[in-house]
């Protein structure tokens, strides 16, 4: 079982979902200037986390089907974010507030410890994704992101994936097919 | 005291330090392929890190005098990777190995809380330098970077900070005099 089951099947023993949510698709869970401290869990669609500067949406982050999301900066500050959730598809979330969240890590060691090695993941993917930036070449980035989220190219529309990549939908298509 | 001060203040009062090193101006602490794990702290000078791609240095961190550096991806893998690590000027470090900051952190409930809280902290800076580099405009990544950290303008060299802010540094010497 990898970290995210193990987090999951924990929660779901405790029995500690608090709503379920149904998004329709292209809904916003949030947008920028709010404050959003939920833990959600993704049981069926996907979701794009993004910034948008100038005019331009600029996707960081996807949450995909079995897998948690939250806007982590909220989740951590308590304060508005510039962060954009939407659904992408649509979406049936399980729903944790931040407090209930905290009070399951604090119940048992290992729970706190599990969660230790979720924030490692995290930090490590973080700078996997600082690096993918900064490479200049589309190729080398579309290979780098294929080889670590294969997820990505099946549950995603390719017009994200591009944003996601900072590149052009036609650029994504022509590295796709060589 | 900030997180860091009281960081450093309880390893000096657990009388923890390991060695002293003194690195050379351009000294090379880590290398591209190798294992770090230690935790620094810098008494005096400052260090860049680094990826090198395609010939070319992209410094994605810096660390101060008073600050911690870390290699961050080897210190929690464990395993060799592609950053590099080194003095900007003459460095006094104090080192630490991990086995000996992972026993500290668990010899007392408040230091774990503490790291906790480090380690938030370093999520939400990792999440300010995604948006940095995702900002087009020099001028707003210059203008971002300046109020989060002034620390940066007075101790390092402005052909750094250029590679930093991913502009040449022609353009970041029109954005200081604007």
């Amino acid at each position: 079982m990898n970290l995210i089951q193990e987090l999951y099947t924990r929660i779901e023993d405790a029995n500690l979902w608090e709503k379920n949510l149904v998004l329709k698709r292209n809904e916003y869970l949030k947008v920028a200037g709010t404050t959003d401290t939920h833990v959600y869990f993704i049981v069926s669609g996907s979701i794009k986390i993004s910034i948008v500067h100038e005019y331009e949406d600029h996707i960081i982050r996807f949450g995909y089907q079995n897998n948690f999301i939250t806007a982590l900066d909220s989740f951590i500050t308590e304060r508005p974010s510039d962060l954009f959730m939407q659904a992408i598809k649509k979406c049936e979330l399980k729903v944790l507030s931040k407090s209930t969240f905290v009070n399951f890590l604090h119940s048992r060691i290992e729970n706190k410890e599990l969660w230790d090695r979720v924030t490692e993941s995290l930090i490590l993917q973080q700078l996997e994704r600082e690096k993918d930036i900064l490479i200049s070449s589309p190729k080398e980035r579309f290979d780098r992101v294929l080889k670590r989220s294969p997820q990505l190219f099946q549950e995603i529309p390719h017009k994200y994936i591009a944003s996601y990549l900072r590149m052009t939908p036609e650029t994504l298509s022509r590295l796709q097919k060589s």
